[in-house]
């Protein structure tokens, strides 16, 4: 589902390859690379128990300055002490030494099993090549090598114009389990060549996850490793974009859309999910309301399971608007699937219409209209399906 | 996995039929019946979408006294509207003119499918017949009267001696999807014919439901239906129990044994469940905290699947202490599933204890002990593990 062609930011180089780290033998180390250390920005795990690579990248990309990033899937170097730190300080010292370039300008970031001591051994033989094979053919390898359990690569990128000059974002991301908005949720590195106005990566970043990757569901639980980074290069050499301007609306709205359609990627990818679903929750109090009424929603076990078994069963859906905390009265409460009414003011609409929303059902993305009228609030959240595979597949995570 | 045999208090009298609610012929309709207007006090859901019967019998609960209870499974009249209030006060009527008793004594429960009209026509062919029924040898049949997608029947029971008399205690409960703590989270009645002195009932009541019903999750969501009644018939003719007596406490204890012991059978039934997991939470900053901690590894998808595969994913469990928003330093946490330590100060220790945890995951019930090192604060949750069933019983419910 990843776009088979996509654009690759000026002044940026990558290449993945296998280490040895995931016992399959596929891609599991990359390196991106910008011609130098350029601008970055980094969103990270909300969890108290932060694994070791996120320690390191996020002290590091504070600074606001980054040229590498290594990351690796097999392996979450999370829950592992000390030693940890120590392996995750030592990985981006290979990369340092192989590419010539500050420690600090390296940031790590690691995916997979937690627990288990990072394999250095892996890192040691691997990180030289990878430092030598690096080219911007390779993009796509990377995407590959920080799959875990996803069962496709998720890229998207956008061109936009600015003066003249075309300015390039590439969002590359991985995530199909242990997704739960609130936090970077899984990880994704954004690169763009656009030359922008100091301060405003920043605030991009964190609007662009807040309305993306935290509007996503699959299971309610959130790692220990996540983590989104921005790095911009400046390399378009685009008359810098400056708060406030038409293009600075225009490179927002084309980031924020790269996230959201990478987010919608990871829902649609959900550990065995058959289907994505847009919560769409109207006529709250206020968007706060709005949003934990969603996010109760997306979020139920129910409502997921009916999902799978394509059953239009609003009652379960009401509840957990009910069960949200949130201000409602039941007998407001409207619900449609798509462009089927199945509930207004409380009260079901009959077999006729759940006789059509079961046909909206079968389809592979639909959206779910919940209208509270309570106000003007609105919200909204993707989910996917619970089925068999989202036990089968993390029943038997580590056999 | 009822007792097979259990007392039945002094002064109550049931019976159950088949009412032709559920399409499978089974029972679905039963009477509990006191002999005269009894002390009554009740819990019921915090779900804000309430469904019809809990809100007539938490209006005439409110007044402290009650005499019948009618409860049916396959249609929880809810999101029914004013007609599910008009149907839920006639079935209540109905019970009144069988048994020649004023209406605002009989209390109406239900369970099963939101959003369909309780089918009256059952209940006028039936109502008549129940009272007529009325014995002291089928309060079994109105355990299984209340079931929906239980596997079997949930009833427990206690004699306590009180100054020399006899004193029963009579839980029956319903419950095994929807369950999640902080609210009443399913049906129960309990009847004991203890002499009990004014106002105990109700903090009889509060305390030992938050100490057992509050405290089982099997899938998170909260149903608009759950209520918990307790009756005191006084027909013991015990010395009256006063507030700070021996039998004070004996009686909250008996009382409160019951209701955990109910509260298990329903997280051991819970949908496609086979194993009934404490999650017991030592050294948290407070009991506040500790309950957060345990509510969260309870409710964690991640952990209940790794239950499932029988795998000793300690990872996801500290993850979702992590991810939980108390006050915890992952280096000081430990970890054992029963008697095996398996994470000390954070780190994991090793294969060979993880190969014994393994052992312990392989019991249909067993205990995960999480030790915070923060200070004195603990708490308890029961949970089930999360299984293919779980999916297929909910996918296919209504179908």
């Amino acid at each position: 589902m990843a776009e088979s062609t996509f654009v690759v930011p000026k002044g940026f180089k990558a290449a993945a390859c296998s280490a040895g780290i995931k016992k399959s033998g596929k891609l599991d180390l990359a390196l991106i690379c910008a011609d130098q250390p350029v601008e970055c920005a980094g969103v990270f795990t909300t969890n108290k128990v932060v694994a070791a690579p996120v320690k390191i990248t996020q002290s590091r990309v504070s600074q606001g300055l980054c040229q590498a990033i290594l990351v690796n899937s097999g392996n979450a170097n999370a829950c592992t002490g000390e030693q940890g730190l120590l392996d995750a300080r030592r990985s981006a010292d290979m990369v340092a030494e192989a590419l010539d370039i500050a420690p600090e300008f390296v940031a790590v970031s690691s995916t997979g099993v937690i627990g288990a001591p990072l394999p250095m051994h892996c890192f040691e033989g691997h990180v030289p090549t990878l430092s030598r094979m690096l080219g911007v053919d390779q993009f796509d390898g990377v995407a590959r090598a920080m799959m875990t359990t996803d069962a496709f690569p998720k890229i998207c990128s956008r061109s936009i114009h600015v003066g003249g000059q075309e300015v390039r974002i590439l969002g590359l991301a991985k995530g199909a389990g242990m997704i739960h908005p609130d936090m970077a949720t899984m990880l994704a590195f954004v690169m763009t060549d656009a030359v922008l106005a100091e301060g405003l990566l920043d605030s991009y970043l964190k609007r662009a996850v807040n309305s993306s990757f935290n509007r996503i569901t699959v299971d309610r639980d959130t790692s220990t490793n996540d983590m989104v980074l921005l790095l911009a290069s400046g390399a378009a050499a685009n008359d810098e974009i400056t708060a406030g301007s038409a293009e600075d609306e225009q490179f927002e709205k084309a980031l924020t859309e790269i996230l959201l359609e990478l987010a919608k990627m990871i829902a649609r990818d959900g550990e065995g999910a058959t289907k994505l679903v847009r919560i769409q929750i109207d006529g709250a109090l206020n968007d706060d309301d709005a949003l934990v009424a969603a996010r109760s929603v997306a979020t139920s076990m129910l409502v997921k399971t009916a999902f799978f078994g394509e059953d239009a069963n609003w009652g379960r859906i009401i509840a957990a608007v009910g069960y949200s905390g949130i201000e409602m009265d039941p007998d407001l409460v409207g619900i449609s699937f798509d462009h089927v009414a199945m509930v207004e003011k409380g009260l079901g609409l009959g077999k006729e219409q759940e006789a059509l929303a079961s046909e909206i059902l079968k389809k592979p993305e639909f959206t779910v209209k919940i209208s509270l009228g309570m106000g003007d609030g609105s919200a909204y959240y993707y989910t996917s399906d619970l089925s068999y595979d989202y036990v089968k597949i993390n029943a038997a995570y580590r056999t």
